[in-house]
């Protein structure tokens, strides 16, 4: 099986190099697919969100996320087995809760913190190298889930809290969910939640954000607009999001992460 | 048949990683070399140019290249056979029109915007993903390429204009095509232009940029002049280029691609 | 055999990438493990730290690493052997020296400078391409080690100098000497070297840098103080490091790699 890494390691230091030696060592033909290792420090609800969004274009395999502020410490790791027998393997604190429902949902679940797998000595810094590369490693070679830990009830995973968006009549309130490295911006609401709000492709569109209210056109790609006008558009995940074609709409509007954004229709 | 990516889609999102897992999931075995993701935004030119130069250091296989400001829009996406047995896969915006020279030229031309292979529903802004990955994917397992979509004419490709460089009498007049990571920037001008300038290995160049004078050397490498020392040599693509000794040329020069490069023999 | 790269070629441009496709030109079936190209330009002894850190999590191949400041001058080219069966292949200029010492010691050396393995025109910018990749790819597909270049006495090999700890009966008085992405701080002492210091975990500790003196806990993890409050820990390196939950050591003290940093016993 193939294995995906999705980690916050960032590629000037070594750590995702290590664990990509980590489980090459324990057999040289697995193949690795680096999904990212650009999220931000920290950041398990970004890296929740791209794993659901990356999950559906990967090989079925064993899937690894590490975001992982309280490694060493009391929080578990896990191994999971998904609905469509995807693996999951990470820290229990909620950086694999949006791929298992992708996934189908969790049909078994493994304490991976002890694990028979696990490089020795266990670094309290770096599980990643010591606990999750071996065990995914050893599960894409075949190995039984029930053997890399102690069975665990997978309704005691920890889940992941997400902002509730807000249809309204007249519009909708939105959250900014991820921020892309072009400055797009991806919001929590689909193009199907928009029935009866009255904002619909080609029409123009109020987007108000930080006390600030801008025009925008609904539109289906960034070129539909002239260089520098605010869009919004169905993004490749299908959820709308805002843009400026040729530049930053994040930075125009001064969106970070869990901003609220309110669309309404444009007069 | 290996699979090459040049892409501008950078580090921290997951869009290279998911081409990856779309040509991997295609066919677990087809082996993908990373080009670099690094690609300035929207930057087809310099896209081009590095794919030209990289690819005589790659095996013969399908290389993609995305850059693609246009995408959704009503550019076309192609795959194209080279002489040298190639493939070339990307946008018709120029981003594949250095490369093609390299490689002896096009001899079959394929529109693929609505090719077969590409994942439906095809999103407006991630023809990376549902287009051209899996087209380069099925081109890598032996697909045939008139299979890919719709004859076309090469004459019909769009062509990249490169700014042209003017070697006089006692001269060059140069452009920065591009500069690396290290500052060090690449001209338009090859070493064989300069028979007839007075310009000569190991003699001084006088480097006129942005209305400022600077003296440098016409070395072999950047060690042969001082720390600091501004310095003319020929790069490992053998193009002139201009750079400083562990410092940065580009800064210290204000110089960006285009900008306009004199050299002359200094007295 | 696998060959794995580290190198400061940095992301934005395609020296990685070009690196790699000279590989699998050689032979396509060799597999690459990169452990990193984000070593700060020019950084021998960081790269020299990081690639001692990381062979013992690669398997046994041959271990490229390319930070070569002097490239095209007088510096030799070198590819080694070592006690435990890993090949080295690198500018001679200090960054293998801490790798070799991991691997048991240098038991054969080959001057590569001139390798029949290399690809001709050599660049003079550009030894990774034309030198140390073709030479590392034939050593990966069998190709005899004393077949790539001139033998050469191990006891000519350029070594490293490093800071040198001073343990007092007091505190310690160390080094910072690698800082990583998330600004933590590696130090040149190890845990061992603590006994009759007064340092132990679950203690606190005096952390004196630049000037300023700074309270710190000694614990296991990150997490096992508060977000913000700074730490000394083990890292996974096995050497001791400062840190701050969730924050930025290096910054928040001001440390570059070689700064002095001195911890003794806080009262």
């Amino acid at each position: 099986m193939i294995v995906t890494l999705l980690t916050d390691y960032g590629y000037d230091d070594e750590f995702a190099g290590v664990c990509r030696g980590v489980i090459r060592t324990v057999d040289r033909g697995i193949e690795i697919v680096d999904i990212t290792h650009g999220i931000p420090r920290h950041d398990v609800r970004r890296a929740a969100i791209v794993l659901r969004n990356a999950l559906p274009y990967m090989p079925v395999g064993v899937h690894v996320a590490i975001v992982d502020p309280e490694v060493g410490a009391e929080r578990r790791g896990v191994a999971l087995r998904c609905a469509d027998d995807r693996l999951l393997v990470g820290p229990d604190n909620g950086v694999l809760g949006l791929a298992w429902d992708e996934a189908g949902g969790v049909v078994e679940a493994i304490d991976v913190s002890r694990s028979p797998h696990r490089l020795e000595p266990v670094a309290a810094t770096f599980h990643g190298r010591d606990v999750f590369a071996p065990v995914a490693a050893r599960l894409a070679t075949g190995a039984e889930l029930a053997d890399a830990g102690q069975r665990m009830d997978p309704a005691d995973l920890v889940r992941l809290e997400l902002p509730v968006p807000s249809i309204e009549a007249d519009g909708v309130i939105a959250h900014a969910l991820v921020v892309d490295g072009f400055g797009n911006v991806g919001l929590d609401v689909a193009h199907a939640d928009l029935a009866g709000t009255g904002l619909a492709l080609g029409r123009a569109v109020c987007v108000e954000a930080g006390g600030t209210r801008h025009r925008a056109t609904f539109t289906r790609t960034f070129a539909d607009v002239a260089s520098g006008e605010l869009l919004v558009y169905e993004d490749a995940y299908r959820v709308l999001a805002v843009a400026i074609n040729r530049g930053d709409a994040a930075e125009a509007l001064g969106l970070a992460a869990d901003a609220e954004v309110r669309l309404s229709p444009a007069s």
